[in-house]
């Protein structure tokens, strides 16, 4: 469920996912599984089965249905007991235009194969790529799950569990790993939880997921999150948990206002609710006196909803959203993209007619799409436009797997009230960082706050640093 | 805007669009149109361009966004005058998998080129052709559109309105034409004005299109509807309308439930205002005792808000559907399929814990996706479930260009009760074929209403006659 | 078996083939006789089969290679009794890049669906379809195989043999035509057996084609020649004759220097032969003092080696010809062009150091390609370079489907010392038009010889006309 | 140049290529050296051009053709100085399917980015990878190149010439690497010069390449012959020349019998003008009583012109090749597999009827092709059929980078006598060791034969410690 324009959007980089099952369809499972995360990831897909002693792999560029087709999907069905799925954003200094950094990845080393699927940012990159080379590592990608592995392979002398463990010890930052070797099932989340990792339930197999959503495309249950700093083995013996080695979590709450699915829970809240419940709670913030709440579709419409409902205001579309702009929309000559911004999101003029209207959407990074929409809205015959986030501002830069650069972000240079002239809206409203982490009925130091706070929890951090 | 599962649903059978603009990017519009229009037809895409002596055309299978990238978009820009695009749904009898069938077609007769797009059904094809290959004849496919091109050949000696005028006695059936020549483009619509057709306006130059999202799409403004049976040419001395030679209109019904954009207007109705007022209209009609309304996304959306804001039960998302599902989704195998099932539409269990449940979708054809729907929905904790249809029971096929088989209408051959309980919701509620009209606001004689009534209004019609 | 350039090369424009074969795989026979067929036609590639009632067909543009894989192959693949095959050079007023002229062409007429492949070309096509569109004909392309289908439908209410022999008389030009419908294959050859058509079995099935090479490669036997002007019919009651409506025969002499196969034979006479007699015969003629005979490869070889058993001098590889250049090959820039001649051609310089050269090629067209080439032998060390070719001068241009255009031809505006001047060689030498004919061992009127000669035997002729 | 079917004949394993030349169009220039080489390697096709702190680079599988289109090429265009490129048959161990194991490869190590490609195969990569996983490498392929490049990084504190230096001490087997840094291009032969690797001049600027003729097709001049176990190092200051470590050369035979392009020279000495020779000696050798001398086309040409010329018997083409069937050419069922023997390779029955024939080919490897071959030409009148190989019985298995399995090899199990019977000829004649040796004119311990004479240079040997 992503907003109109999303070259304006923030992104997360990766859906991981990993199930060990024998005796099941694992590619038929892997595949729903990456439909069900491909908002989290939409530059690459790819698909692991582990059988015999070798792996079943395809992955390449593009989404889950331009990489998957009756051909490729075939190509990996196999009898193997365990699989991994994976689909990517690329981090900033990875590798777009091939397929290299595509994962899962797999690698080879003294314990024989090991397949990675890895979401999430390490902030001590350099140092630790350094320090490997000088071993005579030899690196194919600039990929945190490569250098990850090479960590691993450096304590290639402990078991898998051990070995993960003193890679924890050496990696800083935000990091969700699924991993399988020849009989077993690996999962590990950084110490803080920054990144997501929860544990689900299929006919009595396990499988690990980046959402519950995944779990629930695949007709799996939910069992619990994966606790910060847990390390999970699941082979044929079941289940068995290390650690965790965690410290206080700290979960991006980016997560809930913006990445995740609606129908996503974490840690028993839903994601869906916590939005709406931000709705209410920024409707008794503002309190504006307008006609009529419309979204910015699509992520902002758990949110009106929720304003709708506690302000009293009627909800109505007042934006249409156009389903089949995809990844290749060629981008019209300038004189055409002007008249084409209705192609995107038409305005529904009978809504909008005279109206004093409260748009709502789930928060404000460049500021240029609102522009867009509340010129939109004005012509279409609103009367006043008041523009609402489900979200304080954004103003610091984010290391832990958010591509958000300071530069990009309107409010790090800008006020309130110029960036309101500035997108042109009667008066704009940002949820309070109380207000949010209110919403989401949770402990507020369970959240990793940082693009609204500045505090960093984790360093070395190279945007603090810069500061 | 369509819901869930594409396959269960009727469809129409294209879109249409011509713009005669000189010194004007005519590719990059007939693109953004296309975009606009791209609910309309699904199976191909096509762009017409006329360019000196001769056109400029690509037109292939699939989706829009698959059919143009910049390589074939490039191939068709020149500097010409006029320009055709067109998206479709193949008719039964045309061919599916190739792309002879696709439009626009052109063609070379005794008047020179011309191209020709084509939305809509006749009911008189085969005495057509037969008539017109004993005069020689030579056909290359099974389409409507090939078909009026030789009728038009054989009043080759009549200027081109004067040859369609003739056509229009000759041709029964519903349908909406656009053409162009050299120096001209041309548009027609079916006496009774079934299929839809409009004018529209973009720096001062004229435009025809299926609908006018299409319009705003490009940044033009909408002028009027084409009236039933009037022919228009447009060329360099500018608008000239002929006729029309039409009958009581009789305009297609389902393009208001559910064929058209919410963001079009037909004849002064917007789509949207006209299903959020069948909520309306279908919770007085339906009175049912619940604890929310949802929707079926996304078809069901503008009726579920109607229906809520008139009952004053709560709104909210008890489905999310999945954005990336496509053309290109490989069926999994049974087992999986049974799984998987949450995949196109997730339930948010959190909405719905005992919860007794509106739920609002815009028509019923088959029965199976509902009675999916609201299996999931009562094992996600809905203690009731009241499924309410914006429209009446579809009981009878149309010839005039939707695909509706009777065989396939599960109203035909099942009563309300069988049906309620086939689906197995606590109660079913149709809206009335008097809400429905009234819903429309306008006069309740304008709309063909056959899919629901059986009132066939253009004869001989192949369903009526096998009654 | 191509010479070095492709474009610079003269071009047939088709290869047909058809088969009446129930109970056999029609569409691998189609297969490999348009594999055998390639070289009469490299830009589109197609495959028709009758089934019941309707067709499996599929074409492209592209190599057999190219458009025919698993896939495409499978989705023809049925229980029909009859099938066409063709490849094709597109005529100059047909369209290029798309598949709209591809064939088989299918058409539905009066008689029902009939299917077309077609080799030639008309002289008075612009006529016969001013005549054809007066009475409502509608055309969809420019090809003469269209316009064959409106001309046959236009007698509809004869039998098929009777309408060919009536559209025979209408017809001016070199064709060769096979077509099927429901329960027959059908073929036909121009009044001057122009172009090439052939008969052969396969276990019993009767077939026809263009060469005898595509009957080898489907494991027939060839039976004869189709007689100029003969109309065949074959169906469940074995083969049937009509006419033949011929004249004089005037088989296209290019046929023998250039186009077909080796391996092919026409009216008893092998080409291979007949070429290996013209190095002959042209040894005879030019009596050159040097060291040793070279090929331009793959033309040149026949003729090569002819010269050399004739002459005595010995025969060598003196160029090596790269395979893996092909419709592909990206035309690299002005300053690599230069050095890249090496890459198509490379001269073996331990063949030719010191050594007086004869080269041989089949004939010239432009003389650029003859030009780079003995530039090349010289500077790769031959003292001396003597041009024999295996043909008289090309100074005609040909309406009877051979693609010459006279602007083209270097014949026509230079001498013969002048070209040899031009291409840098220190003699050349053609073979006589008598020694042409005298090697192909017939009656020296059974040819058409006007490339050479400037004598049309089918009038109204263009080029002719023109002059 | 290859023989009729390429699935039943050796192949090598690579051809490598480097240039290091600022201010001139790497990208062309690579794509024209691939051409050259293609017949080294049609699996997979790759280039690699250093610009400023980066690669460009794009590899894929497929022939050169296909690989590379205008995008491709134009995606790699940059300003760099140095530039690699490589086309593949993969190694047995190696990944078929994929690109992972597609050349060049770029790795990043302690003192930099390093692009490699990589011709030959390693005897001893068990124990070295083992000893290097134990240090902690990690590997993504099986492939000889990454395991080189892991061996070069464990000695990174060295400088690149004194890492290859070591590395050649470790590594076993024969090779022929061409690698770039940031600011320099690097080759490497095996200490026997088993793998064949030169230096080319253009322009003023060093490249290096499997084979000469990649340095005639972008023309340029071939310098000299890498030395075995010559290290060089070509950058801003030119060319230096290290080692070379070499031991006594052993140059694979078999190059010069059937891997390499005719127009290729390997230490002075041309390969055409080898296999002519060869032909010579195989009839004074052999001294067959027949009438006329066929080769099997292409690779038995050079042999059989060798000879025709000897044995004064006329040289005819009795077997026309057909040159489009292609990697994709699908294999028919087995019904139409019989009949389309002929596809392939058509016999001219006007050559051959009547005839005792001498018919020549480079190799017998399993011998199937050879019995398909000669019942082919007795059933077009051929009255006598000798076949006669341009080299010795293929007995042995190769460790060095051509594809031989002992298992596959006819003349491992079979005598003389019986192949002969097998294969159906009326005699069978092979080419002495000597005589091989003799043709060459160079030192005949010049080269390594074991493939013929099972004396292995290189130890640890597989196939020998298995006999």
């Amino acid at each position: 469920m992503r907003s109109m324009m999303e070259q304006e959007k923030l992104h997360d980089e990766c859906g991981v996912f990993g199930i060990y099952a024998p005796g099941t369809n694992l590619a038929d499972i892997c595949y729903l599984a990456l439909y069900a995360l491909q908002h989290r990831g939409q530059e690459s897909a790819g698909i692991a089965i582990f059988q015999d002693d070798r792996f079943q792999l395809y992955k390449n560029t593009g989404l889950v249905s331009e990489v998957f087709n009756e051909k490729t999907l075939s190509s990996i069905k196999c009898e193997g007991n365990i699989a991994l799925a994976h689909c990517r954003y690329p981090a900033e200094k990875e590798a777009e235009a091939t397929i290299v950094d595509a994962q899962p990845m797999v690698f080879n080393y003294l314990n024989g194969l090991i397949g990675m699927t890895y979401n999430g940012s390490l902030v001590n990159y350099d140092d630790l790529r350094y320090n490997l080379a000088l071993r005579g590592s030899v690196f194919q990608t600039n990929s945190d799950c490569e250098l990850m592995m090479n960590l691993i392979a450096s304590y290639a002398q402990d078991d898998l569990p051990g070995a993960l463990a003193k890679v924890m010890l050496d990696a800083k930052g935000a990091y969700a790993i699924v991993a399988m070797m020849e009989d077993k099932l690996v999962g590990m989340r950084d110490p803080h939880g920054i990144r997501p990792l929860c544990l689900g339930k299929l006919d009595g197999h396990f499988m690990l997921a980046s959402e519950s959503c995944a779990i629930d495309a695949v007709g799996g249950e939910l069992v619990r999150d994966i606790a910060p700093g847990e390390i999970v083995v699941i082979d044929k013996d079941g289940f068995k948990s290390y650690g965790p080695y965690g410290k206080q979590p700290h979960f991006c709450i980016f997560e809930h206002i913006y990445i995740a699915r609606p129908d996503s829970t974490f840690d028993g809240v839903n994601v869906y609710l916590a939005r709406h419940h931000m709705g209410k709670i920024l409707a008794r913030e503002s309190n504006i006196d307008a006609d009529i709440v419309i979204p910015v579709p699509d992520s902002g419409v758990p949110c009106a909803l929720g304003y709708s409902e506690e302000s009293g205001l009627p909800y109505r579309m007042g934006l249409l959203k156009n389903r089949y702009i995809g990844r290749t929309f060629i981008q019209p000559t300038q004189i055409m993209r002007d008249k084409s911004v209705h192609l995107k999101l038409n305005p529904i003029k009978e809504t909008l007619q005279g109206k004093r209207v409260v748009v709502v959407d789930d928060s404000l990074v460049r500021g240029t799409t609102s522009r867009q929409i509340i010129s939109m809205l004005r012509e279409a015959g609103a009367i006043e436009v008041h523009l609402v986030l489900g979200s304080p501002p954004v103003k610091f830069g984010c290391p832990y797997g958010i591509d958000t650069k300071p530069s990009q972000l309107i409010a790090v240079k800008q006020t309130k009230e110029q960036i309101c002239e500035y997108i042109g809206a009667d008066s704009l409203h940002y949820l309070s960082i109380e207000g949010m982490l209110q919403a989401t009925r949770q402990d507020p130091n369970h959240f990793c706050t940082a693009c609204f706070s500045g505090e960093y929890i984790v360093k070395p951090c190279p945007f603090q640093n810069k500061k």
